[in-house]
């Protein structure tokens, strides 16, 4: 990871992350809220939805940070190569685009956001169908296990992150994750994906908002961080 | 912009924009229209219809004028180069070729619109959920902002405009704009996309098409600007 | 298009036509037929069948005969090279095969056709929503005018048919064309692709099956030849 | 297929084929079980799903063993190149693998399955619309001889298997032939696909789970096995 400096990780990943959880809440707020042209679009909507805010995204920040956005991904590759010496960095740049990202959700379906009368955690963040701590856990590790085994076995090059059309290839990995494990919990897979945007929707001001089930943020942050590490540890025994 | 001819701009930009509209305007006029074998399609086929009609447009016009088919494209890249010359061009090609695009719509559609009972203002241009200028506005520029910043970061070689598989991978931004955040204004993204159509709904003989909304007509012109000449300078500092 | 020699073009044609109009025809039959899993499943589904079988079809005949798989496509491609000598050769191996795939059509879903109610006639060939022949036409040759000249700025080499990634293209191309132009007349686009399976459909033993409507089978036939033949004199002209 | 280590072959094809079946049956548990966030997704978003799960299991595999992951394939390699030595290792291989998959299905849904009141063998393994073995058979037949030879004239390199972009297209191959020819039978076109889960949805515990149909279960079986080998057997005469 130690091909790109300091600056350009925090530009990448910051802009990269916000990026994508613009386009990823983006997706659910155009789905659910009263008042949009997207109204029960569906699951498929959502879930391209969510592999095309990848690809974006990534795009965006290849060429800085190598478009990690995702602790898991950061662990997963630290993992591997051994080296953690930008890990804090990688998070923290994260976390931050994910709270902008989400706030730019809030400006960009403002008028839908004043006229809510709906709980709306599910347009930030992800909650269990069948809340039960252990399957919750476990699926959330299954899924970003196959994340980032796979971004590990199609994209990266030399270890640094994402480039070229392996980027493409990662965004229908996320499609089909989502389409494939997402329906327990809502495929968190990403720490800063999750716990972002549940910041940001405990600060917004939006009526009627319902609450940001503080409970439950554990789980899409451990089960991604555990299923990252997993997963780069197989892959550098393995592979 | 200065490696294709003044001729081979016209007809490139002149082409690429009837294209881009006869398509996307189709899958409107597809979806919407009575007598339709795709009508309820739904919002899933409205935006990947979008997607593909870039696709194809800008295959088009790529090897003639490098694809811009968008005068906030063309804005984006005159700001990151620093060079306007040839945006008027740019500009007054993609105005023409969207005015012939929904014409051709129009064409394909003839006994569809001669039977039409309904205001057909959407199949052509876009419009509000909630009418809120403000939030319009900012909507637009940050729909337009990722489309031009994106495009930036993924399909320009030199800064001359679209080539190779840059395009699908702009195709399916497009695609994945549409889904995230097209649910407030249906993502007009593109002046000549909403101005050109526009003023040929107001120029069409179809029965009971309603009219053509013009008090909103200059913010799907002023947000795209706004937020195109924003991509280019940021790209312009940050990369 | 001499590159090919003539019993490869045979069994390219051949073989590529068949499956195209199997796996073409096998989507409106699944979407359509009761007793189908994909029963009801949309235009959005049907519009992708067709694009992916174009793409299967096409790698499947690409490196004998260029994956022509469509006089209209024929018939541009000549009429920008200037070489017809090898037209009839492709257009008979085209219709041939698509009268294998129409039956192979019937094979694959032969349980459903055997407890058919229903009229089937749009599983195997095309029809108007509105008959309005002037204006049927006209959609024909706008869809099959964009098809060919998309082909040919996209995926040809050197005038002699598709190969790599230009399939994919050309198979999104086709979705694309489906979602914007199909309305109206369900997109023939290709001569074969209509006329062979109604052929077919007038042969083939299916109880209540309807009839094959011969009136309108001209206007899929002469729309996509002016079309095709158009778009590769434009093609010539203008780039 | 020799230049794959025995050791190779079977740590790729067993992850491999695992991922596979684990998205797979995914997808399938996604959209039929009650509390999951993909209910009633639709037929798109299955076979959207299988596509990509062999797109993300093809890429783990590639480097290991060429990702066969189904004994389909693998036939009808041997049957082109006529090297039949490896064959029981990577079918042995593929159907460890498969019951690995349905087993994490099982832990990935845990709260959904406990909580389950319907036969679930729809989510495991493939079953017929019309019961008709003859029927049935030439289904599987042609689904898995179109899956072979496109696999065949896509992807191949040198006869080892899958790599590179090749991988994507085959994943779109996979999704066509859903869409076009898994109305009848639900599209198996893989032994392994079928008869691992079906094994595992037969050991494991959940209430209210149904029968197996183990009389149905030889066609799934043996309509890909012939399938595979014509097309390996056209496939080196024919090209």
């Amino acid at each position: 990871m130690s091909a790109f400096s300091n600056g350009d990780i925090f530009v990448g990943e910051t802009l990269g992350t916000a990026a994508l959880i613009l386009l990823g809440g983006g997706v659910c707020a155009a789905v659910t809220l009263k008042k949009s042209k997207a109204l029960n679009a569906g699951w498929l909507a959502i879930t391209f939805g969510w592999g095309f805010a990848v690809m974006i995204a990534a795009y965006m920040s290849a060429p800085k940070s190598g478009a990690h956005l995702n602790p898991a991904v950061t662990l997963a590759i630290a993992a591997n190569t051994g080296e953690w010496g930008k890990v804090p960095l990688y998070i923290g740049s994260q976390l931050l685009g994910a709270l902008i990202g989400a706030a730019l959700v809030w400006v960009t379906y403002l008028g839908q956001f004043q006229a809510n009368e709906e709980p709306t955690l599910g347009i930030f963040s992800t909650g269990p169908e069948v809340r039960n701590p252990v399957q919750n856990l476990l699926t959330e590790i299954i899924g970003t296990f196959v994340l980032c085994l796979a971004i590990l076995t199609q994209g990266l090059t030399a270890g640094l992150g994402l480039s070229g059309t392996g980027i493409l290839i990662v965004a229908f990995t996320v499609v089909g994750i989502g389409l494939s494990l997402g329906g327990p919990t809502g495929y968190a897979i990403n720490p800063a994906r999750d716990l972002g945007p549940r910041i940001m929707h405990a600060l917004l001001p939006i009526p009627n908002k319902g609450g940001s089930d503080w409970s439950y943020a554990w789980i899409p942050v451990a089960g991604p961080v555990v299923g990252g590490l997993l997963a780069g540890g197989f892959y550098h025994l393995a592979f």
